[in-house]
C-alpha cells in the first residue's frame, strides 16, 4: 500500500463517531493519514431505526467516507476489511493479504449486537447496526402486514400482526413508538382484509423499567406515553427462545412473526487482534489516556474501548463520547509528534440523554435539565439534525420529518432487497408463507 | 381471496404508469378492483437511471402503491406475483394457489430487458427495471472506482475505470452522460491513486446514431454534447459477447469490468398466460380497442402490448403511451358497465421524446418544437417534476437536483445491499479481487 511521504503515519480503523473525530483533530498535524472501513460511507446510527420503520431514506443518514474528507490531501480512504494487526512490525493486514505500515494506530471499530451465546436468534429477531439491517427490518415490518392482509387464518393473522422488539433501551423504545404509529395511525386506511390497529407491539426488557439510563421519572413518563399508543410492555422479562413461530418470554410462548432486538451489544474483534482480553462485552481494557497497555502507538476508542470515567464508571457507548474520545486522541498524537507533553487523561463530559418516544413526546435529561413531552420531542429533534453532516442532510432530514408530522404518511415505505414475494427466515416459514417461496433460499442467504 | 360486493370486478395485473391510469380511470364507477403487482411500490422508471447514478435516493422515485389508493374503499390492493389465468373460468391464478376471479381482467405487466438469445450476459450487464437492479448498478459502479484505488496493476486498473454501456436510446444515453461526469467531475478530488478522470466510459450503439427516435440533427447535437463531457461513442457497433473480463464489440475485445445494458426489452410472460403468440419481442397483440382477440373481457396495455398506431407505425413502450392506454381502457369498462356504446378504437397520441445528456444539456422534440442544450434540459426537469405523483416527491427530487446543479454533489453514493466489500459475478471475478471474496457466493445468489 502506498503511504503518505510524511513522517508520521497514522492508520484509523474505522469511521463511526470516533474514527471521522479522530481524522478531523489531526488536520493540519505533521501526518499522513490512511482511514479503512468496511463500508464506503458513514453512517448517523442515531437515525438508523428511522430508516428501518420507513421515515428516512437510506441517503439521508449516510455520506460517502472519501467525499468527508476530499479537501485534506494527507487523507487517504480505503475501502478493505481488516484481517488483524501485527503489533511488532506496526501492520494492519488487510483482507486480500495485503498491509498497510502505521506509526500510530487508532481503533474504532464499533461494536455489533450480543445474543448472550444465542447467536441463532439473530436470524429470526436482527439487530439494527448497518444500513441493510435497517433496510431487512423494514422490508420484514411492511411484509408481515402485507401477508396478514392475505393471511385466511385468525391465529396465523395474529401471529403476522404481532411485533416484537427485544430490549427498551432508547433504540428499542423508539421503535416500539414509530412502528404502533405505523399500524395504529398511519396505515389501517390501506388495508381492506385487516385492521392493523389490532396490532400488537411488545416492547420486551429484563430489567425493571424502560430508558434505565434516565431518571426514573422520566422512565416512567415513557412507559405511560407508550402504552398510550398502543405498546405492550413487558418489564422484568427475558426471552428465553427465539424462533420463526415465535418469542419465549419467561415460560409464556408468544406467536410473533416479526422480531428486532435492541438488547446487547458486543465490541467488534479488536481485542483478538491485539491479543489482549476484552471485557464480559468484548471490549478492550485501556489506560487512562486511551492507548492500550502493552502499545503505547496503539489507542482504542469508541464502543470497541472499555474506557473508565473519573468515578468509576465505565463510558457510555453513545456517539458523544465517541467524537470526545477522537478529539482527545487526536490531541494526544499531535502532542507526541511535535514532542510536546501529554495533555493529561481523558474525561469524559456526559452531555445528557435523549430518547423519542413518537410524534410529539420525548424525554430529555442533561445535567438538572429534565424535559418530556412536545417540548423534549423538539429539543431532540432540533439536536439530531444539528448533529448531521452537512446542509444538504439536515434539510433533507427536516423536510422528511416535517412532511410525515404534518402529512401522516412516511415517505420510505419500500419493500427492497430481494424480490418483495420471497419468504424468509427459515425453509419452512417459506413453505408456509402465503407468497411464494420460489427463491425463498436466496433471501435467506442475502440476509 | 375477498372480491369487492360491487356487481362488476375489474382484475389489474401490475401497477406500472397503465395500471395506475386504469385504476384512477374507474374511480365513480360501478366497479370493484383489485389491483395485484409483485412490488409493494410504484416506480418512476424514467428517472431510475438517476438512482443507478447516484444522483436520486430510491424513495424518491418509489410509492406504496396501496397508499395511493387508500381513500378507494373499492379498490384492493394485493401484494402478489401472478402465475397464470384461466380464461375459461375467468379466474387469476397467483403465486401461492389461491385465485382472485374477474369479470374484465387489464394486464400491463411491462417489459423486461432482452439479451437477444445471449440471457447469460444479463449477470455481467445487468438491465434497469426495479429498484434493486438500480442499486446493483450504483454498488458496481462506485465498487468499481474503490477497486482501481487498490489495484497496483495498471492494466487491471485499466479495465476497472472502464465502463460499457450497451444501447443509446434514451436510458444509455443518460447514463452515460451522468456516468462521465461522475467519474470526470465529481469523484476525482476524493481518490489518491488514481485520476478518475481517466475512466473511460463506452456508449455502445448497434445501429448508425444515437436517440434514433429523435430527428437526426438532435442526435447529432446528443452525440456531440456526449463526446464533449467525454463519452467514446461506439457506433454502428454490435456486441457480440458479454463476459466478467470485458465486452466483445464486434471483432474487438475491451477489457472493462462494469457494463449496464439498455438495449432491448421483451414483453413480460402475458402472452404466455393468455396462450397467445406474441410478436417477436413477446408482446402480445391486440385489437383496435386493446382487447384481445379470443377474449373480450380481457385488456392488454403498455410495454406488454403491440398496439399499432393508425399509420401503421407499432406505439412506442413510453409511459405516456401506457397511461393513455390506461385511461382508454378505463373508459371502454365503464360504457360497458352502463351500457353504453363504445368510444371507438384507442387512439395514440405522441406528446414527444425528451432525453438528457448531462447538467445543461439535453434534446427535446415535441412536434414541430426542436429543443437542445440548457433550455431543454430545463424543460426535461420541469415535465419530470410534474409527472411525479405527489408534493413530497415533487419537492424531495427538486431539492435533489438543485443540490446537485449547485453543489456538483451526488447526495446518494452508497454501496449497499450486501456488505460493500464482496464481489461480484464469478467465482473467478471474486477470486482475483484485491477485495476478499469471503461470501462472494452470497453476493452472486443475491443478484
Amino acid at each position: 500500500m502506498p503511504r503518505s511521504k510524511l513522517d508520521h503515519h497514522v492508520v484509523v480503523i474505522g469511521a463511526g463517531f470516533g474514527g471521522l473525530q479522530t481524522v478531523r483533530g489531526l488536520k493540519g498535524a505533521d501526518a499522513g493519514i490512511t482511514l479503512i472501513d468496511q463500508r464506503n460511507h458513514h453512517l448517523f446510527q442515531p437515525l438508523l431505526y428511522q430508516v428501518a420503520t420507513t421515515i428516512l431514506a437510506t441517503s439521508e443518514i449516510a455520506w460517502p467516507i472519501r467525499s468527508l474528507f476530499r479537501d485534506r490531501k494527507e487523507v487517504t480512504t480505503l475501502l478493505a476489511r481488516v484481517d488483524g494487526v501485527d503489533t511488532a512490525a506496526r501492520l494492519v493486514r488487510l483482507g486480500d493479504g495485503s498491509t498497510v505500515s502505521y506509526d500510530t494506530l487508532v481503533i474504532t471499530t464499533g461494536a455489533r449486537h450480543a445474543y448472550f451465546g444465542h447467536d441463532e436468534w439473530e436470524e429470526f429477531a436482527p439487530g439494527l447496526k448497518t444500513l441493510e439491517d435497517a433496510t431487512t427490518i423494514r422490508r420484514r415490518l411492511l411484509l408481515a402486514f402485507e401477508r396478514a392482509e392475505r393471511e385466511p387464518d385468525p391465529q396465523a393473522r395474529r401471529a403476522l400482526l404481532t411485533f416484537g422488539v427485544i430490549g427498551a433501551g432508547p433504540t428499542g423504545v423508539e421503535l416500539a413508538g414509530i412502528i404502533a404509529e405505523l399500524a395504529k395511525r398511519t396505515l389501517w386506511p390501506e388495508f381492506r382484509n385487516i385492521d392493523t390497529r389490532d396490532a400488537r407491539i411488545l416492547l420486551i426488557e429484563a430489567g425493571p423499567r424502560v430508558l434505565s439510563a434516565f431518571p426514573e421519572e422520566l422512565s416512567a413518563y415513557a412507559a405511560r406515553a407508550l402504552e398510550q399508543r398502543g405498546v405492550d410492555l413487558l418489564l422484568g422479562a427475558a426471552v428465553s427462545d427465539c424462533s420463526d413461530e415465535g418469542l419465549t418470554v419467561g415460560e409464556t410462548f408468544i406467536p410473533c412473526r416479526t422480531a428486532v432486538w435492541a438488547a446487547g451489544v458486543a465490541a467488534s474483534p479488536a481485542s483478538t487482534w491485539l491479543g489482549i482480553e476484552g471485557d464480559r462485552a468484548g471490549r478492550v481494557p485501556v489506560r487512562p489516556d486511551l492507548s492500550v497497555a502493552a502499545h503505547r502507538d496503539i489507542f482504542v476508542i469508541g464502543d470497541t474501548a472499555s474506557v473508565k470515567a473519573p468515578d468509576g464508571s465505565i463510558v457510555p457507548g453513545i456517539a458523544p463520547a465517541a467524537k470526545q474520545q477522537g478529539a482527545y486522541v487526536a490531541r494526544t498524537i499531535r502532542n507526541r509528534i511535535s514532542g510536546k507533553p501529554s495533555s493529561g487523561p481523558f474525561r469524559y463530559r456526559h452531555q445528557g440523554n435523549l430518547a423519542t418516544i413518537g410524534k410529539n413526546s420525548a424525554v430529555v435529561h442533561m445535567g438538572r435539565l429534565k424535559l418530556r413531552g412536545r417540548l423534549a420531542w423538539w429539543v431532540w429533534g432540533v439536536a439530531h439534525i444539528f448533529f448531521l453532516i452537512g446542509t444538504r442532510s439536515r434539510t433533507a432530514v427536516a423536510w422528511s420529518w416535517l412532511w410525515t408530522y404534518l402529512a401522516g404518511q412516511h415517505s420510505a415505505r419500500l419493500i427492497t432487497q430481494g424480490p418483495a414475494l420471497q419468504s424468509e427466515g427459515s425453509a419452512q416459514r417459506a413453505a408456509d408463507q402465503t407468497t411464494d417461496g420460489v427463491r425463498a433460499a436466496e433471501q435467506r442467504v442475502e440476509k
